[in-house]
């Protein structure tokens, strides 16, 4: 394993720093322990939430890898760091729906709890100033973002990827209601997976008794020490060994 | 040619009310003299303004029936009325755009005026209480209001219509920018275009001047004379025979 030298900041988002490497194709991203809903306007700090989201989506990533999807995770350096391929990130945010929740109550005035019998795919365009506006393939088209075969080709990875963690959580008595993934185009223009998938970024229910384990509980007001023992509770059932 | 006789009130919307006739698969629309916006937040008289809708909308629907695009439109009665095969109608506005304006400039935080290489294509959810969102085909499936299938015969529909009125209306020096059309379904459960085109559900700009020829001038408060001196105006041109 070769030495990896952590260099200079490249970009500071709301949970993650980005950092060059020695290494001009490999990225270094810190987790920080802020955790923010609502497009940053609730904001907070979660002491040790970035170790947690650091391992929970090296062990995510280290699955995904596993099933032949292209993603940019390389591996764990440290409780915070992780080293990752680098990319030129698409400024969309793809969403997964298997069971109506979040916003699409909202947008659509059904209620929380539906069970799709289609995942439901949504694509935001990731501007803060605009608030992240749900957009569809022709608006990203026409941004300049993605040709349309390539929105084609991360609808079949997204496809897949859920097909992978549905049955992944289910193992874990964890049902993946929703999540929003995002991809990064790398040196050779291959579309990998990219950013996070964690209790930030997803919304899990408890198969049984249908508690919220995610960022849910921090968008409702919950205290902070709950909210930190939820994502210790989704390590731990992600750190046992698969009962098949 | 068969005599109709008007029957009873079926629905009243913000500019049209449909009866029923002595025909169970033919409706009446009648025009009203009202002009509204932003989802009804904005609302006024104009007077005879139903009288060159109808007339408008009676135009475009002979174009469009002349070019074996199936719709609702049979024949205009009188200044006010015209007679259409009655349809289950499609809760969904199909957006097409040509040339950005309107709600796309602050949803992508684009300017006015740029002219799309690709047609955009959008679909809203007619829904007052959630003022009329954007969704996109899974939400619509989702909603039990079309298949994925039904989508596709649409946005072939769609895509047909905006070719042939382009050229209708470039031929009369005129710009379309961007339309809503609706679709419904006949007692044979075929999808049929619906509903109106006029400048209330299109943007119309000079060709030469791109003075603006629709109800944008409403939206911005110009006086109610204007308004009707440009729908007119409208009229007047669809009057002119084709110069080609």
């Amino acid at each position: 394993m070769s030495c990896i030298i952590k260099k200079n900041l490249l970009l500071e988002g709301k949970t993650k720093k980005i950092y060059t490497t020695n290494n001009s194709f490999e990225i270094l991203i810190h987790y920080k322990d802020n955790i923010t809903a609502f497009n940053g306007l609730k904001t907070n700090f979660l002491q040790d939430k970035g170790v947690l989201n650091n391992e929970i989506t090296t062990l995510i990533f280290q699955f995904l890898n596993s099933c032949k999807i292209k993603t940019h995770f390389i591996r764990k350096i440290n409780n915070r760091e992780q080293l990752c391929h680098k990319v030129n990130q698409i400024p969309l945010e793809f969403v997964v729906r298997n069971i109506v929740s979040g916003s699409m109550t909202k947008r659509l005035g059904v209620k929380e709890g539906i069970y799709l019998s289609n995942p439901i795919f949504e694509i935001f365009y990731k501007n803060d100033k605009l608030k992240d506006p749900l957009i569809n393939d022709h608006h990203a088209v026409f941004l300049g973002i993605l040709s349309y075969e390539e929105l084609n080709i991360i609808y079949r990875m997204t496809s897949k990827i859920n097909f992978f963690l549905k049955k992944y959580f289910l193992d874990k008595n964890i049902l993946l209601v929703d999540f929003k993934i995002e991809f990064g185009k790398n040196y050779k223009n291959e579309i990998i997976l990219s950013d996070e998938i964690s209790p930030d970024t997803c919304r899990f229910w408890d198969k049984k008794t249908m508690k919220k384990l995610d960022k849910d509980l921090f968008r409702m007001g919950f205290l902070k020490e709950k909210v930190f023992d939820i994502y210790m509770e989704v390590l731990k059932r992600l750190n046992v060994s698969s009962s098949i």
